[in-house]
């Protein structure tokens, strides 16, 4: 189901890397948490001021976990979500200002990795944020509840979790789940030029705030072996 | 104090259950809880899909506590209390989507029931919901306190927990209180049509998924023998 | 670098008291903690009904932790953490109706004393609310984080804090971090008048309603000997 799809990639425009997931439906394959992480390590190693960017290409900017290869490893289940909840905890407490530039559909996990960033920006004509999971019969983690009731008002993560409301650009605007929106062709730009004038702010300071922040959510995110469902 | 009223009674609209919880204030009187408790029996026990309005006849949606059988009966406080917020703490986790459809005033435990549901409409042009505990010298319990907190933005929490703001129905939409409004005459059916998409979505799937989300709400509300003051 | 500054004072406005918490930058001296203190008292132990509104002369509400004084006490700064943390604890549980009038600046500490108060009021025109800890390389402390995360929306909060945006009146009263806003001219006149209708509410009800509304916060702001980083 998952379509063949170019490994994510970084890119870096002065002191903001660009980090592209992919121009596929950018799932969360083993092989995709791998080659995202190493490009997080590059970003994380390079000293001075910096910012990131993570957006994608095409219709997608990511549709989650990829399930058709945790029905094919059921047997791994436990170490699979395990490491998916380690990237969402670890761009939660990135030292430096992180920006999601949501130029397509933003699913499930792909939905709440963009909740990770600082900053959101989503296309205002095409698209949508959804949390499926009330559809497609899988719960929440205990990490996945207590990160997404982090960030949201209680009423739009009550409303996108149990009913499963799929938010265009401008109802995810109104209802505070990203910061700004912009046309397809502008969108990356505008998401470069919301992060750029953050890029000073890189250092240790910035980590303790947000983990702070999130004491509680990142405890749960940082749960070994989770069960789905 | 309460006038005599009829008892809660439960009709159905295709899939979507419709509970009316009487025509008078509609007052917690432990014989109402125990009615309204084998009318949500009846509707878990229904298999399929489905989804619950809850609703009432008259100038109330409810006034909450029945104060007048409270204080003739001080010695079953805890009791009554502990019975209360089971009934909040079953709402707010019935494995179906469940809309509040505010007719008129809802106040006190009246407006935490309200809470319990997953969206409410409220009518716009008379009405008011209403913690006014602040103004009647009774403290929210930690379970009503955790309840509120967990379901409506801080600001909004506070001012009405604190200042015992009465919100009509345009404050109630604008502060995030409820997530629609309606004109007296259509406000039924809009509360019906709002939750029959959903009625698919019934299952233990949803339950997990608010059970999570209130985690620390219904370990409170679900404290034994809880006292009032 | 502070200025000199009149000291603390306390005035009176029927049932409303107005505390003026000086006409410099209002930093958190010693000295002025132990006057603010010594004024709070004066409330408190006045019988009968009552509200507060804090305020401020001239360009500041207030820039916060006095900084030359805590460089030139080092030794001193886990007790003067605590003191500070502690009055913050106080505030936000007064056992009456509390409004910040936002005349001036409102940066750092002097915007999470602002957060204590049950309402802010904020001039439309001029001066920033702002949390430039990201900034100035001081982490917030799990108290104050927990302060501002229970009284801001999540989004809010997150922005505040981590991307330390200045908020001017307008944006402050969209973002929900204030209540209203008045010209200058009429800020102190219209923060007493939203404050005298909730004079009769003062009491131990409302005490306790704040009280377990902050549990997690105040729990984190009592803590002991408080290390700043």
């Amino acid at each position: 189901m998952t379509a063949p799809q170019s490994s994510p990639r970084l890119d870096r425009d002065g002191e903001v890397f660009v980090l592209d997931l992919g121009d596929g439906e950018n799932r969360f394959h083993p092989d995709w948490l791998t080659a995202v992480g190493a490009l997080l390590d590059e970003v994380e190693q390079t000293e001075g001021p910096k910012a990131l960017v993570t957006t994608a290409t095409g219709k997608f900017f990511s549709n989650g976990l990829d399930l058709d290869w945790l029905f094919a490893h059921a047997d791994q289940a436990g170490a699979y979500v395990e490491s998916v909840q380690a990237l969402f905890a670890r761009v939660l407490t990135l030292p430096f200002v992180t920006v999601a530039a949501l130029q397509g559909h933003t699913f499930a996990a792909g939905a709440m990795l963009s909740l990770t960033h600082d900053l959101r920006i989503m296309r205002a004509d095409r698209g949508f944020w959804c949390l499926p999971e009330a559809e497609i019969n899988i719960p929440f983690t205990h990490g996945m509840s207590a990160l997404i009731q982090a960030r949201l008002a209680p009423q739009t993560a009550h409303a996108a979790m149990v009913t499963a409301r799929r938010f265009g650009g401008v109802d995810a605007l109104a209802a505070g789940i990203v910061d700004a929106t912009a046309d397809e062709a502008g969108l990356r730009a505008a998401a470069v030029e919301l992060a750029r004038p953050h890029a000073a702010k890189a250092g240790p300071t910035v980590g303790t705030i947000k983990e702070r922040l999130y004491g509680r959510a990142l405890e749960a995110l940082r749960e070994k072996d989770v069960a789905l469902g």
